[in-house]
């Protein structure tokens, strides 16, 4: 079956749903995004995504797609159209196309191009993965400076990836002046005794919807929280290590470069705090 | 009058050039490009071109397209069909669609997307900005570490065109480390006495076509060259500066972060370089 997916205003079969070779996002990467997870067929931390789209486009001078304040609905109608239980929301919003190709700006008239997708994922939540644990290598962090605005200048994760995959492993840790910065599409953790351990805010990571919700969700747990920046010889003597992202939720890290974390299973803070987050999410999803 | 554009095997109206919102280079940045000039209706150093992308094309581990040996003909065919004199083409590769957004690139049987489009620029070499020279602020270089890759990402160059344009000037030299990198769309020089400086080659810039050639031309003219990284402190101290693009050859800098440069005025070796880089590349085009 097609999927209904939404183009500027439109409800659209996926394969009908094509912009112009002029937008912006497709010609320099001028475009930002968020990815809303879906369990039980509805939206985790929605507002959370809704509030960091807007910060992303003010820090771009991006205008606000007119449908912003419809951004809910238009999610909700994704789901029911495509009927998805568990999986994702896409959206991307790209400056638009001005008919041609220029490194300055359009004018105002421009409008933004705005589309959304959904990614039907069932299983998300009972992920195997989550059992076992996944392992990580370490890359250099080759990234752009500005990585708390979430742009679709993704390839060098995207590499990363790919390096990852080459290494018979499933995503990679940046590294920067000596530490970690986040992992290709998640931010990163380290677990030592009752502290969990994960880089400070800033421009060098993006600030997770899911980072911010699991923090929230240990300090009221009563775990120790210390937002400071690790190494990875740090993460490899570590007693366990996570990473987090709105479709990974808590994922236990149980290798890093060749390095068994703690037991070289995953650890029972990580599976608690996942197990927390995807309680507490359900509960507040709408 | 509607311009014809190249996509992927097609020559289409512009209006009707569309591709998949999947595209990767939509989606996450995953494309490189070329942009060739036109002079007299031919084009400039098209071979240099057409290696820097197989270049760019093989760091990536990016496919070539189809059509990569017949590139030259496309090239030909779009500035007949559009009747250009001056100008340029654009040239972009995506890594294609495979349907759906995934961080891992998709198997080989996905292609990758192949675009061109023609830019009429009348006027091109006689650009009234080399009479009076271009004005340039400087900003810190945030851009990825692989700029001699030329991928898409050129998000952050497009911001420092808008820097430039609030600050009342025409573009922005980037710097990191403290010595200047390039411009956003340029390779950036500064001169002292008989001596040409412009930063040495590597990951940190663009290996500029236009680059290769005005060095080549400077040298068989007998200036002095040398390929070493300056500060912003020494560029405002030089005797002349300039640029060198596809689209802007050699084009001279007269101020710098305010301070004149010089005389304040276009210098006498930018102004040689620019008259030998047109004539040669006339003589040169195909």
């Amino acid at each position: 079956m097609s999927r209904t997916v939404y183009l500027n205003g439109d409800y659209l079969s996926e394969e009908d749903a094509k912009i112009s070779i002029f937008d912006r996002s497709f010609l320099m990467a001028d475009g930002v995004y968020e990815v809303t997870s879906v369990l039980g067929g509805k939206l985790i931390d929605f507002a959370g995504h809704a509030t960091r789209l807007e910060r992303s486009l003010s820090e771009l001078g991006m205008q606000k797609p007119e449908a912003f304040d419809d951004l809910l609905e238009i999610h909700r109608e994704l789901v029911r159209l495509n009927e998805i239980d568990e999986g994702m929301i896409y959206l991307q919003v790209s400056r638009g196309s001005a008919g041609d190709r220029d490194f300055a700006y359009p004018s105002d008239d421009v409008k933004p191009t705005l589309v959304l997708f959904t990614q039907s994922k069932p299983g998300l939540a009972d992920n195997p993965a989550a059992k076992v644990g996944i392992k990580i290598i370490s890359i250099e962090d080759q990234r752009w400076g500005r990585r708390d605005i979430k742009t679709t200048q993704l390839l060098y994760p995207s590499m990363g990836k790919m390096m990852a995959k080459a290494a018979g492993c499933d995503d990679a840790w940046m590294v920067e002046d000596g530490n970690v910065t986040e992992g290709t599409s998640n931010n990163a953790y380290i677990v030592k005794g009752n502290t969990i351990i994960t880089r400070h805010l800033g421009n060098e990571i993006l600030h997770g919807i899911t980072r911010a919700a699991v923090l929230r969700f240990a300090k009221e747990a009563q775990m120790k929280v210390e937002e400071r920046s690790f190494s990875i010889e740090e993460a490899q003597g570590a007693d366990e290590a996570f990473i987090t992202s709105a479709s990974t939720f808590v994922m236990p890290v149980v290798e890093v470069d060749g390095a068994a974390i703690g037991t070289g299973k995953p650890g029972n803070i990580a599976a608690r705090l996942r197990e927390i987050y995807l309680d507490e999410s359900r509960k507040a999803a709408i």
